[in-house]
Parts: C-alpha cells; structure tokens; sequence
C-alpha cells in the first residue's frame, strides 16, 4: 500500500523549498557576516572544530539512519531527514542571530553558531521521531520550522526571564521537543490511527542500518554535552565528557539488564539496548552543569536507562490508548523522561551544593570571626 | 549473469600487484625519509590531524560505500575502491615529490603530503566512478596511475606556466576527473553498451549504503574544502568551512525542490537530494579561494544544485546516445558541470574584487592626493 | 534453528548485570575522582580528544559492524558487542587504577585512562571475535571481564619484570589476546563442533554491514597506534601515523594480491582484502617503538599480508581439525601471526639500532680520543 499523500500537497513541495531557500539567500545576502575576531572565550577554530564534526556526524548520520527502521520508510527517510536538517540548520542561524541583529545591525556567525544551529536541528528531528511515517514532506518541514522557533523563543524566555544560563536551556531540548512532538501527534490524531500501523514493521537488516546510527549517536554524544561547555574553567570539558561517557556505559548495562528481566523468554534486545542507551546521554546532558564528580553521572544514567526501558516497553501503547498519542520512535521514553529525570538530578544536585556551600560559607563566616577576635590586624590585612 | 572477464586479465592481476608493490617500497625505501620540522606554515600535527582523517574518512568510506549502489557490484566495488585507493595514494605521494626529489634527492613526507596524496586518490576514484561496473580491476588500476600521473601533471602546468596558486590548482580536481572520465568511458566504448546495463539496476537496501556513502561526504566536505588552505591569514580556514557548509546546505534544498518538479508525481528522489548536494560542495571548493563573505557561497550552491540536478535527470542518457559515453554514477552532473560552474564563479568574483579593489585604490590615490595638498608635512612623514 | 541456550543461564543474565553494574557504582562512587591536572606531558584536552573519539568510533562501531557477518548473528552481535564494550571499560577502568589507588587512596582518572580501558575492551572485543555465534551473552561478559583481567595482570608483569614500557606492553594486546581467545575455544570444544556452522553463512547485505565495520578500523588504526605515543619528543606521532599509514596501504595492496593467487579463478575476495589489510595495522603497531623511518613500515606490512592472507585462507580448517580450535573470525590470522610478525620486527630493528648505535658509539668514542690526543684542552672544556 503505498503512502496516501494527498496530491496538492506534493505539488506544493517544490515551490514551498523554492520560496523559503530563496527567501533564506536573500536573508543572508543582507544581514550575515562573518565574525573576524578568531578566539572567542579561549577556544580556537582548531580545537572547536574536531566537536563541531562530532555534533555534525550526530545530526546528518545518527539522526538519518536511526529513522531507517522501518521497512517502508528507510529510504525516503534518510533523504527526508537530511531535507529536514539543512532547512533547520539555515532557519536556526536566523533566529539565533536576531537579538545580534536588532543590536548591530548584522547578524555574526562563527563556528559557534553553527553548533547551536546543529542543536536547534537536532531537537527538530527529534520531534519528528514522533510523527515519523504518518506525515509528508511538506508537514515535515512546517513542523521542522515551528519546533525551531518555538525553541529559541523558549530558551530565549528561559534566559531573560528566568536567567537560566545559555548552556542549561540549550540542553532542555530534549524535553522541549519530547513534548512538542507529543502535542503534535495528539493534534493530528485521526480516526483510525490507532491501528497497528502497516509501515511500522521492522526487520532485521533495516534494524542493522538503524543501530548504525543509534551507535553514531552513542559514540559522539559526549561530544554533543561537552562542546558548548566553555573552556575557560580548565577540566570543565575533562568533566563533562567523562561524565556523558560514564552514564552512557551504565545506561547500555542497565537497559540490557532491564530488557532480559522485562522479556519472558529473558532475551535481549539489541534495540532497547541502544536507544536507552542514549537515555543516560539525555539525562547527564540536562544535568551536567551540576555535575561536578565524575561518580555523579552513574546514579543518574542507572535511573535514566531503567525509566527509558520500562517506558520503551510498556508505556508506548498506553499512550496511543490513554491518550491517543502515536509515538513511532518512543521520543517520549528515549529523550522526554529522562529529560525529566535530568531535570530533576539537577535541582537536587544544586540543593546538595547550596547545603555544602551554606555550611562552608557558614563555617567560613565562623572561622574568620574566630579569627577576627584572635588576630584583629589579620582582618584589617585583607 | 556473472561479470564476463576475459580469463588472461584475471591472472594478471596478482602479477600486476606484487610488481607495483614491490616496486613502491623499493621506491619508499631509497628516496622517501620523514619531515622533521614539526611546524609548517603555524599548522602543528595535532591541528591538522583531526582535518586529515576527516579526508581519509571520505576517500576510504565516502567514495567506496557510494559506490555500492549497483545492486551486483556492490559487494566487489567496496573491496575495489579501496584497493584503487591504496595503490593511488602510494603513486600520488612519489608523483608529488618528484619535484622535492630534484633538488635535494630525497622526498620528505608530513601529514600534509598525505592529505594531497588523498586528494589525488579521491579523483582517481571519482573518474572511476564513470566506468564503474563495466571493466576489471586490472582496468581499474592501470586507469588510476594514469588518472593520478595526469591530475599532478595538469596541476604542475596549471602551477608553472599559469602561475595558479597550489590550493586552486588541487581544487580544479572536479573539472579534470570528470573529463577524464568522459574522455575514457569514450574509448572503452564497444557495440551493446548502449543497452540497459544489467548490472546497473538499484535496489532499497544497497541504496541505503550508497546513500550512507553520500552523506560521509557531505559530512565531511567542509574539511576536504578547508583543510589545505593555509592557517596565516587568521579566519581563512573558518571562512571555507562557513562557505562550505552552507552551499552544502542550500543545495540539498535546491536538490529536492528541482527534483521533486522534474518528477511528474512530485516525488522526492533520495539519490538527486544526496548527489546533487555534493554539486554544492564541488562548486564552492572550486571557488572558494575567491569567495570572501559566506553570503557568496549560497547563489553559488544554488546554481550548482540546479545545473547538477538537472543534468543527473536528462543529461545522461543524452550523453549515451549523443556521444556514446556512458556514465555509471553521473560524474559529469555530480563533479563536471558543478567544477565549471565554480570556475565560473570564481571567476566572476575576481573580477568583482579586481572592480571594487581599483575603485578603493583610486579612492585611496585620491584621498592621499587631496591630503598631500593640505598637509604636505603628513604625506614626507609617510 | 533457534540458538540452543540452557533456560538457566538466561534467566541468570539480568541479575548478573544488575549485579556488577551496583558493584561498579560503589567501587566509582567511592574511589575515583576526576584528574584535575589539565595538562599531561604536554597533552592538552584538544590535542587529545579527536584521537580518543577515533578510538571510540573503533572500539564501538568498527569492531560492533566487523562482527555482524554472520547472517543469523548480525543483529544480536551488534547488540552484544555494545554490552561487552561498556562492560569492558568499567571494569578496565577499575583496574588500571589499582595501583594509583594502592598508593594514593583514590583513582584519578582522565581522557588518557579512558583511551587505555577503550583499549583493554578491544583486546576483549577481540578474543570474543573467537567464540562469536557459539556462546550466549552470560559467557561473553564472564569472558570479557576475565581477559581484561588477564591483560591488565600481563601488562603489569611486562612492565614490572621485564621493564616494558608501557606503551609496547599495550601494544601486546593483539598477541595476547588472539592466544587467549584460542584456548579458550579449545576448551570449549565439544563433540560436534567440527561440523560445519550453521549460523557461519555469509550473504552479501550483511556482507556490506562487515565491510563497514572493517573500513572504520582500517581508517582510524593510525590513530590507534599514535594515541598513547608521547608528544615530548616532537615528530614521533606523527611517524607513527605515516608507518601506520603506509603499511595499511601495502598491506591492502599485498592482500589483493595473494588473494587472487590462491583463488584458482584468479579472483578478488574483498574480506580478505578488508582483514588482512588490517594485519598490517596490527604488526605496525607492535614493532612501533622500534620504527624510525617510514620505509621500515613497508616490509612490515608486506609480510603482514602475506603471513595473514594465507592464514585466512589455510589455516582455519586446518585449527579446526589439527588443534580442535574453531575460530569464528579468523583472529589468529588477522591479530595472532601478524602480531608474532611486528614482535620479531621490533626485535630485529631494535639488534639493528643496537647495533648502529654501537658503532656510531664506538666511532664516537675513538673520534673523542682522537680529538682528546690533538685539542686536550678541549676534552677539559667538555
């Protein structure tokens, strides 16, 4: 059965690409320049571009091939997902560029750029995981578009209003787009769509293609958690790789331990083996600006792996039953729990450093007092 | 229908080999000695690194996985390509040494020897790309010498006698292999080929290979445009990595949309969409020692796309029956027609520069001149 | 057929992650801390990062694709590779560190204890490489953790006893580990092992899948080799690149070659082509230490190749019969020989070094008497 895609919106793809990439040339003829100044915050060109291929390979391989699973939809889906990801990259420049723009004139690009351009991209495939095989092209890049926008206005209202630091609402996009995602295909919810859906078959040599990218994906997600890190604090990205690493090591042991003990014949699946695997990356990515020891992650990518594969397993048709959200890609339990769970490590990480840094400091406060009364010169001193 | 070797190439095969090999190392082992000086031109090793396995990753798994496409020669077309491969890079870094070899009798060899031995296999392996599934291995390799002793001829002419700068002569690669090609596949030409190869047919899952291949490239391509360019003039290499990337991007839309209108149901072809993004990188990598503002990059890329996707829909069975060359993997759409067209730009763009760069001299003469005449002491200062 | 696994032991796979994954937290949680010197012998965290990550896509991808030749294997080989990695690594992890922590109290660890346990999981992704398809998961992780074990405790006498440098002590792995992955095939043995494996069929689609996971070795082992090479003494890594480069090439060429000859139609066999070109990686890296021009890596890789490919071809049915050892991937002849190859080359460069550095001592020393006879007084300088 071939895919039921209304007529009039194939015949509206080609002039909607035209439009906007013209539109995109004409934007970047006018307001984009290039940033001459070489060293930004320490970090040269050479030492950011290793990561920034990292992150490229994630978005353009990891994200094509991990959509390939299914039978009907590989090979259109690679081509659809790399579509997806040069119209996202292009839109995400733009808007990541107007607060520069409305100051300056000129909207400055630089390597930098380009990765948060990447990440932006990332969070719109990851939404797309959701409406993956139901929807076509043309819906594809509308959506593609709208998530972009909807993200940098919400990391730019999480960083005016709420003064989160860039690197932290940059990071909540998995749960952003989790939950984007879900919206979406609660909206475009048909009768009949929860029928057990005819592309969504599986098998084994399209499963090799979509391990691939889930294994580019494992591979390069430290790169992905630690490149915008910035190098000033000398061991920051030392942490954050290590720590990415580590959670994703405990993740893979869980989720396989998870998937035998979930199984009734106790066998493994090599599937719920690597997208939770990625759960581990998802959550230390959310809560790595608290993270500060290297031990820290394991808890956090032990709880992650078992919340994403109990998720993967059963809450997937609860979801389409309760309510009425068909997930094709299990965005919910791969990136939005443990999104959630990061969250929450988060919050509880900094609690512990408050209560460490409130009885240091009171203790500080204590000793110099001591001090104070013992050696009086000594205060004046400093 | 098994592959119709003549029996006598099959055996000369091995022979063929042992000679060459033995030979190279016998070469290596008298001339060939390692570049001491760690720094050249401010690149260290560690700088480069990252950039030359990035161009090894698309000679090695971007030319021989884009190659598997042909459903029957899949399988040996990987184990060809890189035995091409291997051989080429041996015989480009003793061709690219001749010179160094003259004057002080022996060739020194560095990373960056390596990543234009690289560059010389990669058009060894694009001109194979056009007769590719219809002539034996022996053929293959006696067409890479020859392909690759050419390429470093045409660069040493272009280089002596036109005074071409190295990085534009190297970069004229697209224009030279895809001709040479042409030229080839002319004179192999026997009765029957006009037929439809059997051997040609695609199918879903080698396609997904061959696409895995494309997107290497694509991936990869702003490092193959970025990484001979020298490293003295600050913000250089980061201009050609920003062009690169988004010509790149912008061709893949202009891909699809070309694509989808050429299609009479509006479909989408994976295939144009992933060669014909390729069109974009060629381009710009021709171009680009004139491409000065990332803005230039984009009508460039949009160009190429066109002109590529077009000739990849109606070029090449035109080109079989007009003159009876037949081109496997569109080689002349992907990195003919693209290369003029960057040349073109190029160009273009200096005659752009030569304008405004006269106009800013007269302006400039003009304004010393009024200067000299009301602050004569100013103008001895000077 | 199913694979025939006791109910027993699957039922016993979860509780055995759940088990050690616990125990690693504990041991992580209390022992190690993160290095928080930032700079070793000369390594910064940009310097090091692009090589550890080729370890990672080696290690993760590249040995995890190499394995899914088998068709009933491939999809659950991926999956089990992933687990045994991570497994691996933790527990490398730990143990490199004992001695660290034996006298500091704590294990430091940074990217340079991570690229060593990545290591270590290779030498036991490797030796299961020998018992693929003939063992469940349970016994895949209790080997894993047991040559890691076995390893470490080699490596530790190596350089205790012997005082090995390290880094020839690591390179042992591939010795090492093909001698153990045999011996334990030998005692697993059991009647009936002789017959021909069902689950051993190769088809050309997972064929494509081996191919890949072989080319990402191929193409990222001059890093392997290089990564744990010092950069004090400037020049080394970067030989160590181009020996491993170059003897990765000849190898290829060479493994062609004596393919084709013991083919009896003259055929190209492109898993020879792709495993035995990594005999050459495989032998460069042993005799490394020893190899100081890159010519010297050209014999090496010669003989690596035809040692290997005849290995590949002979040797297998003639273990299975001889020695009642069946070795699923061929490690004997892929890391067993041509490791025994670059030992006994690192031997006879080291006699040969002796040897010339002996004489130019002995010059050195006569020339210095001689000087000593006619300037005394610049003997006294000195």
């Amino acid at each position: 059965m071939a895919p039921q895609y209304a007529p009039s919106l194939r015949s509206r793809l080609a002039p909607m690409l035209l439009v906007l990439q013209l539109g995109f040339i004409l934007i970047y003829a006018f307001y984009i320049e290039i940033e001459s100044n070489v060293k930004v915050y320490g970090i040269t060109f050479s030492n950011l571009y290793p990561e920034f291929q990292d992150v490229n390979v994630m978005v353009i391989l990891g994200f094509g091939y991990m959509c390939t699973f299914l039978v009907r939809y590989g090979f259109s889906g690679s081509g659809f997902n790399l579509l997806v990801a040069v119209i996202a990259i292009q839109w995400a420049i733009i808007l990541n560029g107007i607060e520069n723009w409305y100051y300056r004139g000129k909207i400055r690009i630089d390597l930098k750029s380009l990765v948060v351009a990447e990440m932006c991209a990332a969070s719109a495939l990851i939404s797309i995981g959701v409406v993956l095989g139901k929807t076509n092209p043309v819906h594809l890049i509308l959506i593609a578009l709208l998530e972009v926008s909807g993200f940098v206005l919400n990391e730019w209202l999480l960083q005016t209003l709420l003064k989160v630091p860039p690197l932290n609402s940059i990071m909540l996009l998995h749960i952003f787009t989790a939950f984007f995602g879900l919206m979406l295909t609660r909206i475009l919810y048909r009768k009949g769509s929860e029928q057990p859906f005819e592309k969504e078959k599986v098998d084994r040599k399209t499963g090799l293609f979509s391990i691939l990218g889930t294994l580019f994906l494992c591979v390069f997600w430290p790169s992905f958690n630690s490149v915008l890190v910035d190098n000033r604090t000398p061991g920051r990205r030392l942490g954050a790789v290590l720590s990415t690493y580590l959670a994703l090591a405990v993740s893979a042991v869980t989720a396989a331990a998870v998937s035998s003990l979930s199984s009734p014949e106790g066998k493994l699946n090599p599937i719920h083996l690597q997208s939770c695997m990625l759960a581990g990356g998802v959550s230390i990515g959310v809560s790595m600006p608290a993270v500060h020891q290297p031990w820290e992650a394991l808890p956090i990518g032990f709880t992650a792996a078992v919340v994403s594969t109990i998720g993967f397993r059963y809450l997937k048709s609860h979801m389409l039953l309760a309510f009425k959200c068909h997930d094709t890609c299990a965005v919910l339990s791969t990136h939005g729990l443990p999104g959630l769970l990061g969250w929450l490590a988060h919050l509880l990480l900094q609690i512990k450093d408050c209560d460490d840094h409130n009885s240091q400091k009171a203790y500080h406060l204590l000793a110099q007092y001591t001090r104070r009364q013992k050696f009086p010169h000594l205060a004046v001193q400093k």
